[in-house]
C-alpha cells in the first residue's frame, strides 16, 4: 500500500535537521518507495524547487535531492484555516494516499488547534489505524497542562493513533538495554539491589543553548532532559521483566516502575552556566536551570536501597550520555584478597557520542604482583557493523509507518513522568551559577553528601 | 638474605627453555640480586664458559649473558654419588648460602634417589623452611606410583618444603580465574548450575610430539594434560569460595571440589594422530593417545546437571587453550523476544596463545531490525599492560624463592587427580586414528551425543 507522511511545520529546524535526512535514509534502504509521498506543509507561498533550495542551506548531510524530489510535495498551508485541511484531505484521497502519518513538527501550544483541524476536516477518523499522529515533546509544561493537551487529543484520536516522540528511545543503545538485560541470564539474575550499588544516568553536553534560546529559556534542563529522556532511561533500567516484548507489555512494565520512582527533592541541585544570561533570546533575569542533579529511588523490593543519580546539563566538561550500573563489592572481598582495593565494577551503556557496552571488572594485575586492577571489556555497538546503522529519527519514522509503538511514549508514561517531577517544579530550588563541572561536582559531593565515583 | 637456586639437570630442555630465561627476567626485575646464586648441576666435566656456549645454542630468547654469568655457577655432579651432595653442601655453607631452592629438573624416576642424597648429605633438614625442593610433573604414572614416590619424599621432607610444579598454574589467566570469580560480585552470585549450562576446558595444539617422543610415548594426553593441567583448571572453576586467598585455604577448596569430580568413563574418546607411529622414538605398535575428550560432573548441589567437557590433543586445527563458561539461555527468551534465536552467551578465559577475558552477550542487531546477535566484549590481559608481564616459570620461581605455595600442588590434590583418572587408566578405550579435528568432533557429536557449540 502507498503511504504518505504529512509534515506540519516543514520549514522548522526539526524537519531540516532530522526528518529530511531520515526520509532520505529510508528511501536509500527502500523502506520508503518512490510512490510513497511526503507532504511538506508550511505557510510559505513557494514552489517545491524553492523549498529544496532553502532546505539545502539548512540540511548538513549530503542528501540525494534528485530522488527526494520525486517523493516530496510542497503544500502551502495555514494551520488556522479549516479549508486548507479539507483541501489536503481531498488531495490525499484523490491521489490514493489512505495510509497516512501526520507529523506535528510544531510547538506544543499548537497541538490542540491542529488536532482539531485534522479531525474536523475528516483527515483522521478516531480509531482508524491507518491514520497516525506524531507529536514531538515537550508534551505540556507540567502535569496539569499535559493533561489538558491530552484531553483535547483524546477527543479526536484514539490513544492507539497517537505517537509521542522521545527521540532518545530511538537511539541504538537505548533500544539495546532490554535485550542486554533480558536476553542474558547473567544480568537477568543479578539485576537488583542485591548486586547493584547504584545507577547513574548521565547526559552531559559541552554546548550552550545555541540558537534554541527562545525555546530553552521556557523549558530548562528539568523538563527538557530529566522529565523525558532521563526518566525513560531509568524506566528501562528499573523495570521488571515484561510479559512479552510487545509494545503494550513493555509500557505496562515501564509505567509500573515509574510509579515507584520517587525523586529526593532535598538532593536536587540546579545550575545555570555563567554566560547564559548573555545568550540570544534569554530573559535578563532568567532563573532557568541549565544543569540538574537529582537522586531518586525506586520504592520497591527489587531496588530497596539502590539509589539512582541523574546528571544532565549544558556547558559541561564533555559530551557524554550513558547509563552506569555500579555493582556492589563482592562480599568479604578484603577478607579474601589481602591486597584488594575495592575497585568499582560496573556495566556501562554508552549512548552517545559512541554507542556500546563497557564492562569493568576486577582482574589480577599482570606480572609478579598480586594486586587487583580494573580490566575493561568493551563492545562497540556500531563500529564493526557492516549493515546500515540508523539515526534515531529514521528508526522512529520507520516504526510509525509500520504501526510499531514500542519506542513511543503512552499517555500514562507521560503522566507519571510529570508526576515524578511535580514536587520539584513547585519548589524554590537555589540556582548555582557555574563555570565548569568541577564546581557542580563539589556541591553534589559536599553539600549533598553524594558519594559516586561516576561523577 | 642471599638466596640460591640449585638446578639438578641443568643440561636438559627445561633448564634451557624455561629456567634460564626465567632467571634472566628475575634478574632484570631485580627479584634476583647479583649476590644470589644459581648452581647448575650436571654430569659434564665442563667450565661455566663452556656451559654458556652450549646453552646459547639451545635458548631461544635473547638473554643478558654478561649479567647471568655473574650469578651462575656450574657444578660437575653425579646424582648417584653421595660425596657430590656433601661437597655441594659444604660449598653452599662456606659461601653463606643458607636459603636454598633445590630444583629437580629431572625425570620422576630419579626423584627418590636425589631426594635421599639431598637429605642424607644434610643439604636439607626436614622441616627447615629455608630449604625448598621443587619437583616437575609427572608426579608418578598412576595413583599407586604417585603414592610410592610421595611416601619416599615425605621420609626426607616436610610437605611444606615440597613444591610440585604445574606450570599452567603460573600462567597469567589461570592466576586470574580466582580474581575474576571472587572479586566481581556479578560472577560470585551466578557461578553455579542455575546460570551455567556447561564448562568447556580446551587445550589444543597444532604440533606433534616433536623431540619429546621418548617421554611422551610413555605418558600420553591423559596423563600429560588431563590429569594435571586440565583438572587443575576444572578445580579453579568449580571450587567454592575459599576461606581466604591464602595458599592452604585455596588448596582445601580445590581438593574439596576435585573430590566431587567424576569422569564419565563411557564418554571418553581417545585419539592418535595419523603419523604418530612414524615419529622419532615412538614404539611401532604404540597405543598412546595423543588426543582425549572426556565429560565429567561435579557431584554436588552447586553444579548439579552442569557438565564439564575436557578436550586436549596434538596435531589439531589450532593452538588454543581456554576455559569456556557457557551460560544457560535466559528463562522464556523466546516468549519475550519474538525474533530471538537463542544465541550462546559465554565467558571465556583465554589462556594461550593470547591471554584475556571474552564475554559474549546477546545484543540487538544495529539498524532497523529487531534481531538479536552476539556482541563480544573483550579484555586483553597483557596487551595494554605497560609493566612487566611474566612467563609462568618466572612467576613460579619467584614464588618458590618467597615461600609462596599458592600456585603449587599439594599432595592431596595430586592424589585426588590420579584417583579421578584411575578408572579410565584401567579401561581398554578404543583408539581412533585421526587426520584432523573434524574427524574427532564427528565422533564426539554423534557417537557420544555431546552437544557443544564450543567444539
Amino acid at each position: 500500500m502507498k503511504k504518505s507522511i504529512v509534515i506540519f511545520g516543514s520549514t522548522g529546524n526539526l524537519t531540516y535537521k532530522k526528518l529530511l535526512p531520515a526520509i532520505d535514509n529510508l528511501i536509500r534502504q527502500k523502506r520508503l518507495k518512490k510512490d510513497d509521498r511526503v507532504y511538506l506543509l508550511a505557510r510559505h507561498d513557494i514552489s517545491l524547487k524553492q523549498y529544496i533550495e532553502d532546505a539545502k542551506k539548512q540540511v548538513k548531510e549530503m542528501l540525494d535531492w534528485t530522488v527526494l524530489e520525486e517523493v516530496l510535495e510542497f503544500v502551502y498551508f495555514h494551520l488556522n484555516q479549516i479549508e486548507d485541511y479539507q483541501k489536503l484531505n481531498h488531495r490525499l484521497k484523490d491521489s490514493g494516499y489512505t495510509d497516512n502519518v501526520f507529523y506535528l513538527a510544531l510547538p506544543p501550544k499548537l497541538f490542540p488547534e491542529v488536532a482539531k483541524g485534522i479531525s474536523a476536516s475528516g483527515l483522521v477518523t478516531k480509531g482508524d489505524a491507518s491514520k497516525r499522529i506524531v507529536f514531538e515533546k515537550p508534551f505540556g509544561e507540567n502535569l496539569e497542562s499535559a493533561r489538558t493537551i491530552n484531553r483535547e487529543l483524546w477527543r479526536y484520536f484514539d490513544e492507539s493513533q497517537i505517537y509521542r516522540i522521545d527521540h532518545y528511545l530511538g537511539k541504538e543503545m537505548i533500544q539495546n538495554i532490554l535485550v542486554v538485560r533480558f536476553a542474558n541470564r547473567i544480568f537477568g539474575q543479578t539485576w537488583n539491589h542485591n548486586t547493584i550499588r547504584n545507577i547513574v544516568i548521565i547526559a552531559k553536553e559541552t554546548e550552550g543553548v545555541m540558537s534554541r534560546g527562545n525555546y530553552y529559556d521556557k523549558i530548562g534542563a528539568l523538563k527538557d532532559m530529566l522529565q523525558s529522556h532521563l526518566l525513560q532511561m531509568a524506566a528501562l533500567i528499573g523495570m521488571t521483566r515484561p510479559k512479552t516484548f510487545q509494545s503494550e507489555d513493555i509500557k505496562d512494565a515501564k509505567v509500573k516502575v515509574l510509579n515507584d520512582l520517587k525523586l529526593d527533592s532535598s538532593s536536587v541541585v540546579f545550575g545555570q552556566y555563567n554566560g547564559y544570561l548573555d545568550e540570544n533570546k534569554i530573559a535578563d533575569d532568567s532563573q532557568t536551570e541549565t544543569f540538574i542533579f537529582a537522586k531518586a529511588h525506586f520504592m520497591n523490593d527489587k531496588w530497596r536501597g539502590t539509589p539512582i543519580y541523574f546528571i544532565t546539563g549544558k556547558k559541561l566538561d564533555e559530551k557524554r550520555s550513558e547509563i552506569i550500573i555500579n555493582f556492589k563489592d563482592d562480599t568479604n572481598l578484603n577478607q579474601i584478597f589481602s591486597n584488594a582495593k575495592p575497585n568499582n565494577t560496573k556495566l556501562v551503556f554508552k549512548v552517545a557520542p559512541e554507542d556500546g557496552v563497557k564492562f569493568q571488572l576486577n582482574v589480577k594485575q599482570p606480572g609478579l604482583s598480586d594486586e587487583i586492577i580494573s580490566g575493561h571489556l568493551d563492545y562497540c555497538h556500531t563500529c564493526n557493523w557492516v549493515g546500515n546503522t540508523t539515526e534515531a529519527y529514521e528508526k522512529l519514522l520507520f516504526d510509525v509507518l509500520n504501526n510499531n509503538k514500542t519506542l513511543f511514549t503512552r499517555w500514562d508514561e507521560i503522566e507519571v513522568m510529570w508526576e515524578i517531577i511535580s514536587e520539584i517544579q513547585h519548589m524554590n530550588i537555589p540556582l548555582h551559577v557555574y563555570d565548569d563541572f568541577d564546581h557542580l561536582k563539589e556541591i553534589i559531593l559536599t553539600e549533598k553528601g553524594v558519594d559516586i565515583d561516576a561523577l
